[in-house]
């Protein structure tokens, strides 16, 4: 046997603490039960898991036999368990503080359950930055694994060794991923994965695997590969019957010397680096990635996870949101409020590959129902905050008096960013833009054809255009429009519109005055053929019975002027849950509602988006597009009032909704 | 005028603490001085000036003039001034700690000695990491100046605005420095940088400049052309005639909102991230430069920062040193060490671009100088410490008596990385290790005519290929060799000889036994046409007269063996400070000896590298190599024993060193 080689064979199972009961069942039914099983009928064959806090939660109090056939493992030596964020967070976007207090946890958790600490830490999504070698570090990881690619991007030619890096004296051991194996396993022949061990066994170096657990029979078609084709007993056959060498990580750590010292760039694995662009870069990164020689894409740099912040601006504000939760329970919250913040922070709602992720309205609902959980530990405030919230060099006006939270951003178009109903931990208005996506459409590169959407996907509806229709900007709420008099519902649903007045996108100015807010701007917007000056004036004001949300528009002149005023609005609400009766419009079944004076018309529609997910592509209903018109004839000098109450409704207050359905979302 | 337009003059003056005297005397009179005297003859321009703290403490005690014209100018609301890390370390490569210790002395200066702490930071060498916001928000800083090539790299597309960035919530504003301006300024006539302003504020963007002091004056041929020609008067009455609108930074920033976010990767200016790699890697990385669209350059990624420390192993070691001095102040040692550590980590000995950096001999001493000098405040220890201080996952052995130092480094050979002498704050073995540069060779590309090293300069001396011969590893000292008995004096210069053992890399079993190390390996050696094995045993014992480094080798057969056995050293030595007499090798002229016994040969020669400078190629005396010979007829089971003494000499006591003479770095 060789001096060196070994096969390392890693598996990494997570399901988002959000997600549906009817998942979690699924995955240990299909996948997590049946591997456990096959491996204990291989005690040759070591390996090493990552299971999410989640799924570890899960295990203890409903999967039993999961749980004790993990601590048969642990106990003869054959499996080892590896560490992690507890919820599964992208550690370089959530606070240090919660990088530690998250690991810590599941470093707690191993060691109370399974008798040690882990050695090693899953970094999820492989997303790295240099910085977390002394994160990793410091939380007592001695080791992590990384994709290859990341070992190229930083010119390292032996990909088959254990490396180490440091972050201001900080080290850390690092295993590069085989990305054959990752490709071969398990859809690919037990011949043809031998042959890759063989290859590098000739080389003598260290075979790394470390990839999705749910690639064992929870991913489409794997059941019946892996289990009922018998795939994996197979594979772990012909690991015992040849004696290839497997060691656990730390036996490697142990045993294997490091190769060198490497500075891996930030990074993640190759694909996720591709999604994190806008369509337009993405498609040019391909063409560059496909014209470069294969030695030189080491110089190539995709994305980095941090520019789907700038990519979705509604992750970036659930990421704004709990930074400011973290900060408020740091700042002398109770401890109890953690696990709501760490849950929060798990990755899944935050972005968005193949995978449905932050397009899944039930994983962001989950992920603010957490935050509001997590704040209700903490002391309401009677007054507003002045914060930059989402960093944007402009502040936002926030009101959480323990019913309602207001996320006012007077910088643009003095708008809501965000309306909880803290009864209910729910985000009202956590609906989602609809933008292009790279998959939309995939042009032809130069010379080479192209798959068409409809080439991609044969289950679309005929009508999928509709869902390519894009939002020119974030979707808001309570934002001042003033419409053409030709305008329609239809034009609304299809932003199709002229905006004759700049309002929408504008800067407000702010005045606080006690519980009031003061917003204001004057401008010009175009009636006909001219234009007149208006001077238009909103304030908020929360209350013991609501909130009330006033607006006054003044023609400043010259002359008449006709106007279609508008104000939109964008609720996440299911199917069922939003209902209008007049001037009244309830939302969550009947629980709450808007009552909005003097009655205008009301126009709605179903807001929805197509994304694409393991199976296919999604039609994802994310709440409802809402606007309140007003057809005005105002004179020089005039004005017009109007006022939207929000509050507990007196009718039906037990008409309590149903969990909102939608397409299921599968970790990994 | 317009909206938003300005021009943002920024300059950044910088010389390392341990430049030699006549430089920074040059360097005020050719260009700090005459660029103040003209800017208080325009009041109507404003700009912002960095000065690193050798230059601020220069000025407080030498430069009077200077002091006072900056005074007056702050005070009159002309010019403001840039914080940073007091001795312009890069930031990224020292300890948090140190950076807000820097940070907060350079704000602590200019507080007490100009009024007020700064807003801005100078980044030196622009090097950026995306955990430097958190760092420097976190020292109170708002804003930073970073090159547009950090933006084109990050997608952004409007490149002449401010822009914030955030690291975990803490928030920085970023001016990207315009590329032309620094192409332009002073180099090309007023009219084409006045060309440049007017395509800048036609789009209403921000003209920054941020950029190199000493080009006013200091660099070749600029005193002529920016003060005997005018250029810089003509400049700054243009700027006055035509009213172009001047800001400093801060009334940027209070006055010019931020027009986005932006998450740079790890960068620097474009020049660095190609010095930062291989010689090899940055023929390729140039060639795929010109071969990628200009939009596409975006996805390209060069070197590192980071990886200097891997293509230097001495300015590796240099940053081990200094984490292991900054690691022990933290624990206890008096704060009075401090200044000594920061200015130890002034960047310039820790890499190598156009400019002397790592190659420049009086840089590298300063920095150990300051390291010892930090040492020499902590308790000297009794003991050798075990440490992996390098972070290659071995230890090191280090002993450090206040006497002497020695960094032991079992698995390289049993050999010594450092010994210093405390008494002169010097480090003995600080030579450097003879390496391929990419301007040794430039190689034509694909049709394309290339330039060899004789077109690149006129002044290299008709024998200059022998600077070229590289060594095959790092120059290390007590470095067991086995040389064929035909291997000469120049075959040992010219690194031209086979080692007919693996001694001199491999590593050694180490076992502590009080202030003794003893350090063993077995191996077979060759000798003739046939190996015998060898047992090495050398030990180590640091006492009251010295250090003792005894040798035994046993020939365990088979057969009666010749065997030519040789220890190299490498010393840091200026030209005459190093003499051998008999076995005894002087070294600080006189004041140390190394006594070698039985008495060997001894061969030595000039350790000589070529290197690049502003000016062109430098041939610098990096100190010498050295080799104590001895020829062995070994009988099976024979001994052979060796030592070496090094110790204060007794004799010519009085006799010390001139300062080292050298090229001269100008810094920048």
């Amino acid at each position: 046997m060789s001096r060196k080689f070994a096969f390392l064979f890693g598996v990494h199972c997570h399901q988002p603490a959000g997600n549906f009961r009817s998942v979690f069942e699924k995955a240990f039914a299909d996948s997590y039960r049946p591997f456990l099983k096959a491996m204990l009928r291989h005690p040759g064959v070591k390996f090493t898991a990552h299971y999410s806090g989640p799924l570890l939660e899960d295990m203890q109090n409903r999967e039993r036999g999961c749980w004790d056939d993990l601590k048969e493992l642990i106990g003869r030596g054959q499996a080892e368990l590896l560490g992690g964020g507890f919820y599964e967070p992208i550690l370089t976007v959530i606070p240090e503080e919660d990088r530690q207090g998250q690991l810590r946890m599941m470093s707690d958790f191993l060691a109370e359950h399974f008798g040690s600490r882990p050695r090693g830490v899953w970094l999820t999504e492989r997303v790295w930055e240099p910085s977390l070698a002394k994160t990793l570090a410091a939380a007592g990881a001695e080791y992590t694994l990384v994709d290859e690619s990341h070992f190229r991007a930083a010119g390292v030619a032996d990909l088959h060794a254990r490396y180490l890096t440091e972050e201001e004296g900080f080290s850390l051991s690092l295993f590069p991923i085989d990305k054959a194996l990752r490709y071969l396993i398990p859809f690919r022949t037990v011949e043809e994965t031998a042959g890759r061990l063989a290859e590098i066994a000739a080389r003598d170096g260290l075979a790394v695997l470390g990839d999705d657990g749910e690639k064992f029979g929870l991913w489409p078609g794997t059941k019946r590969l892996v289990y009922e084709d018998g795939w994996l007993e197979r594979f772990l056959d012909f690991l015992e019957r040849e004696r290839i060498p497997t060691l656990t990580f730390s036996e490697a750590l142990d045993s294997r010397p490091a190769a060198g010292r490497a500075y891996l760039p930030p990074a993640s694995y190759e694909e996720m680096m591709d999604w994190a662009l806008e369509p337009e870069a993405a498609e040019r990164f391909e063409a560059l990635k496909r014209r470069v020689r294969t030695e030189d894409l080491r110089f190539l740099r995709g994305g980095s996870f941090r520019e789907f912040f700038l990519k979705y601006p509604e992750s970036d504000h659930l990421r704004a949101r709990m930074f400011s939760v973290s900060r408020r329970i740091r700042a002398g919250g109770p401890p109890e409020a953690l696990p709501d913040l760490y849950k929060a922070q798990g990755n899944d709602p935050y972005w968005h590959g193949v995978f449905g992720g932050l397009y899944l309205p039930h994983l962001r609902e989950s992920a603010y129902a957490h935050l509001l959980r997590a704040e209700a530990f903490l002391a309401p405030g009677a007054a507003w905050r002045k914060e930059d919230l989402d960093w944007d060099g402009a502040d936002e006006l926030v009101w959480q008096d323990g019913k309602f939270g207001l996320f006012l951003k007077p910088s643009a178009g003095g708008s809501l960013v965000e309306i909880d109903h803290a009864g209910s931990f729910r985000n009202l208005t956590d609906v989602l833009t609809r933008r292009r996506e790279s998959y939309h459409s995939a042009k032809p590169g130069p010379g080479e054809a192209g798959l068409s959407i409809h080439e991609l996907s044969k289950t679309l509806p005929p009508e999928f255009e509709r869902y390519l229709r894009c939002d020119p900007s974030r979707r808001r709420s309570w934002v001042d429009r003033f419409l053409g008099p030709e305008t329609s519902w239809t034009n609304f649903r299809d932003r199709d519109f002229e905006d004759f007045g700049d309002f929408s996108e504008a800067a407000y100015e702010a005045e606080v005055q006690g519980p009031l807010v003061r917003l204001g701007r004057r401008a010009r917007v175009r009636t006909g053929e001219r234009e007149v000056g208006l001077s238009l004036e909103k304030t908020v004001l929360p209350g013991e019975r609501g909130v009330r949300f006033a607006t006054s528009v003044v023609n400043d002149g010259p002359g008449e002027a006709p106007l279609v005023f508008a104000q939109e609005w964008n609720f996440y609400q299911i199917p069922g849950e939003l209902r209008i009766d007049g001037e009244r419009i309830f939302l969550c079944g009947g629980r709450l509602s808007l009552i909005v004076r003097p009655k205008p018309e009301i126009w709605t529609f179903p807001l929805e988006t197509l994304s694409q997910s393991e199976e296919g592509f999604d039609i994802i209903h994310q709440g409802y597009g809402l606007l309140t018109v007003w057809r005005l004839q105002m004179e020089a000098g005039g004005r017009f009032e109007a006022e939207a109450v929000l509050g507990e409704s007196l009718e039906d207050p037990a008409l309590r909704r149903d969990p909102p359905s939608g397409p299921r979302a599968s970790g990994g």
